[in-house]
């Protein structure tokens, strides 16, 4: 039977004193008030830097393809999103919700952003014009997060949101995601296998065996992904051209600093339609986030967030994409989910290793080589890393489930049909695009719905929040007195 | 807190002493035993027949447009279909597992059909004899799962299954099928909602209120619907050639009686690589099927089946396929997760009313017109009903994780590595394609790793199944000790 009850976690003196098989038992082995060892803070800090690697990576990458950048724009924009997410998760975890979770761009941005820059190119405009718009449109929405932050009006949300929302939600940040898992990891099978294998064996065998692969199997399996890859580079069983290949030549080209300064590519510019297309965005990483505070808070040991911790972190949230838009990222800022991912399989919830981890992100995103250097990653390892931890992010957010009575129809419909929809709305949204002919209110109208419907987890919370609200339920039958007995008390 | 322990269900005339707001209460209104008075019966029959109408009718039709048949031979492969339902329903329900579950046409035998078809036409095959292909391929394995099913080796199965494998198991089955929910659905939107919005306002909000909504919510909704899209149709809101309209030619084209016969095709012609690669259909509907089974019983209140039963169950799916193989309808038959959704709305799961399908289904597949009457019927409504049914499949699979430690890194790992490769994985390989120029074995080889990476439920029971029985946990954090005390004691 499920054991219920708040996690336990351990000063870094009690952890020292406890043995391996003890260790591998806690729910939390640091947690989010703790500060291991400043050695084995910025070996766990870069463990984070990793993780949120892929992710900070594609985004800019895509971003400068959808605008048209050279190589070395293409480097430049992948350096200040590395800058520009350390700077923000300071910012975050130091004056925002304070929880151990890591800033960087949202995969929720890029629907807008593909809007946004194809419009643009496709009416003769360059490279620059289209991250100008782009800006201009981050920045200007921006104080609608900021506003419905600090107001405190997002933490009104909360009053209507329990397990059966929070779980299909949290589930859907992982699941919406499997298109860049398995397919990622295929880009070359070997490199692939060997790293999700590495990650399996690092993670669920051997961490009982010894501390450090209790502590770092997501380091630990990139590197043997990464070794590998290049055993097989230097061994020329892989070829220039071939997905496996570790090219050397990003680094060779990376600058060794280069300083980020705001309006890189020009004054922002401002339009109406493109604004509320991104709003959209914000609304669906907003809904994330709240879901990533729950997450993180429940895996890191803290306290369920408040109405106030959420305020202030989605209020700094809209602070950070503001200081996003400035910097010139093509994206905005909010919660990692790879990273709290990272802390159900490595335990360590502490807010001081994420704050190493960022201020590791600030100094790589200035040292350009650094970033040259694991830029050369293959799309395998990164690939692999994904379908470990997206995976956990899913089971995270089912856990929610085990304050639910599951033996209620009812219950079982609305999360079902969360789930369900939560896939299914954006397989079909990913199909339709909206008429570029159509009167501006209903397109802008248009696009908000379809940059929604996109989101696979905007979708289950809103099918999952209105049904749990609206179908009659006990609140005992719905969990929400177990729920909040065991979040709060 | 999520109550534990047997569901209960009650006799007719128990129930008919109760009233609308206890029924609404419990868990299951017919039990598996239960035999409600004919009338409501037969109308929850052809809510049966309703709900596998669309499954049931869309597997002839890609299997008619593989192999390029015209109109005449799609529709007698229609009605071929429904009468081997009909007839392996009451094969199974009688001698086979004794469940309450519908038999019917299989999407798992879809990407090999694909295969052999394709590759039979490529070479300059008639439809008929890609059909005789596909027979002989279906008639040859069908031994191969009656051995395995009669022997009792997959009773063998079951004891390295836990609820941590079958939970992803079943849900996937649900959630896989994303593509073609909502999708569907939007068709036309205006029928599509209409449905959706009818199926949860008669399950979630009438059932309470009048006795016909809580028993039948799926057949009243789909009449809604379709009386929806007739009323746009007769006033020209929706014309020929509009997803919406309901066209009467099929009607009008099908015969009054059409009565099966055995090899209408030709005689089946036997392929070795042809029989090998419909193999991983079989496995692939073997694994849904256990998972399915203890979906059906779980919901009827039957006990877990017991080896016995799932030989018994696997064995007598072979023999019909091996049924549905001599009759010719290009597929096979497995158990059909949408009636046990079904049953999961209605709470009735009686093993009486299945029978009572089964009939139905048999007279139905005789009687042409009535096949041609239901092949009008809008794919909208068919995609709304399934938003709902597959959801509710998924929430059934995730119920069993009540039973799991979900306070354990470990379980959240397995758990949410097989729900993320379930989707992962079949995402990857309907990008993929064997290439035909390999050697024999290799082709085939990679034919059915292909097939089975295509099932998201067989990925996700190799990935739980697996990572479940070698990563160290305990018989209680797995949840082995309450399963088994709740689904056997």
């Amino acid at each position: 039977m499920a054991k219920k009850g708040k996690m336990n976690y351990f000063t870094p003196d009690e952890v020292s004193k406890m043995s391996i098989e003890d260790l591998a038992k806690q729910q939390v082995i640091y947690g989010i008030e703790d500060k291991p060892p400043l050695g084995e803070s910025i070996l766990l800090g870069i463990q984070h830097y990793l993780t949120m690697f892929g992710a900070t990576f594609i985004i800019p990458i895509l971003t400068a393809s959808a605008v048209g950048f050279d190589g070395v724009d293409t480097a430049r924009l992948i350096s200040l999103m590395f800058f520009v997410s350390g700077l923000t998760t300071i910012l975050q975890t130091t004056w925002g919700n304070k929880l151990p979770i890591v800033q960087g761009g949202t995969f929720s941005f890029l629907p807008p952003m593909f809007v946004i820059t194809g419009t643009v190119i496709a009416n003769g405009g360059t490279s620059n014009l289209a991250m100008q718009q782009l800006t201009g449109a981050i920045i200007a929405a921006s104080f609608f997060e900021i506003i419905i932050g600090f107001t405190g009006l997002i933490g009104e949300i909360r009053r209507v949101l329990g397990p059966i929302t929070i779980a299909p939600t949290i589930a859907l940040i992982g699941l919406a995601l499997y298109a860049i898992g398995f397919d990622w990891l295929m880009q070359d099978w070997r490199i692939g296998i060997v790293t999700l294998l590495a990650m399996i064996i690092y993670s669920q065998f051997l961490r009982a065996k010894n501390r450090v692969f209790l502590l770092f199997p997501v380091l630990l399996a990139i590197i043997t992904g990464y070794a590998f890859a290049w055993i097989l580079t230097l061994s020329n069983v892989v070829v220039e051209g071939d997905a496996g290949y570790v090219s050397t030549q990003i680094l060779k080209n990376s600058p060794w600093i280069a300083v980020p300064k705001p309006f890189m590519w020009g004054a922002p510019k401002f339009t109406t339609s493109f604004i509320i297309g991104m709003l959209a965005g914000y609304a669906a990483s907003m809904i994330e986030s709240v879901g990533d505070y729950m997450a993180a808070a429940r895996l890191s040991g803290a306290p369920t967030p408040t109405k106030k911790v959420i305020s202030r972190g989605i209020g700094m949230e809209g602070v950070g994409c503001l200081v996003a838009g400035i910097f010139g990222t093509g994206n905005g800022t909010t919660s990692y989910s790879e990273n709290i991912g990272a802390i159900g399989l490595t335990k360590v919830g502490s807010r001081y290793v994420i704050q190493i981890a960022a201020i590791v992100m600030m100094i790589l995103g200035v040292f350009g080589k650094f970033g040259g250097f694991f830029a050369g990653m293959p799309t395998a390892v990164v690939g692999a890393m994904y379908c470990a931890l997206f995976g956990m992010i899913a089971a995270v957010g089912m856990s929610n489930l085990q304050f639910v009575d599951l033996n209620s129809s009812r219950n079982l419909f609305i999360i079902g049909f969360a789930f369900f929809m939560g896939l299914s709305v954006p397989f079909w949204a990913n199909t339709v695009s909206v008429d570029p002919t159509l009167p501006l209110w209903q397109k802008t109208l248009e696009d908000i719905l379809l940059t929604l419907a996109k989101t696979g987890m905007a979708v289950a919370a809103i099918c999952a929040g209105t049904l749990d609200n609206l179908v009659p339920g006990t609140r005992e039958e719905r969990g929400l007195i177990a729920w909040h007995d065991v979040m709060e008390g």
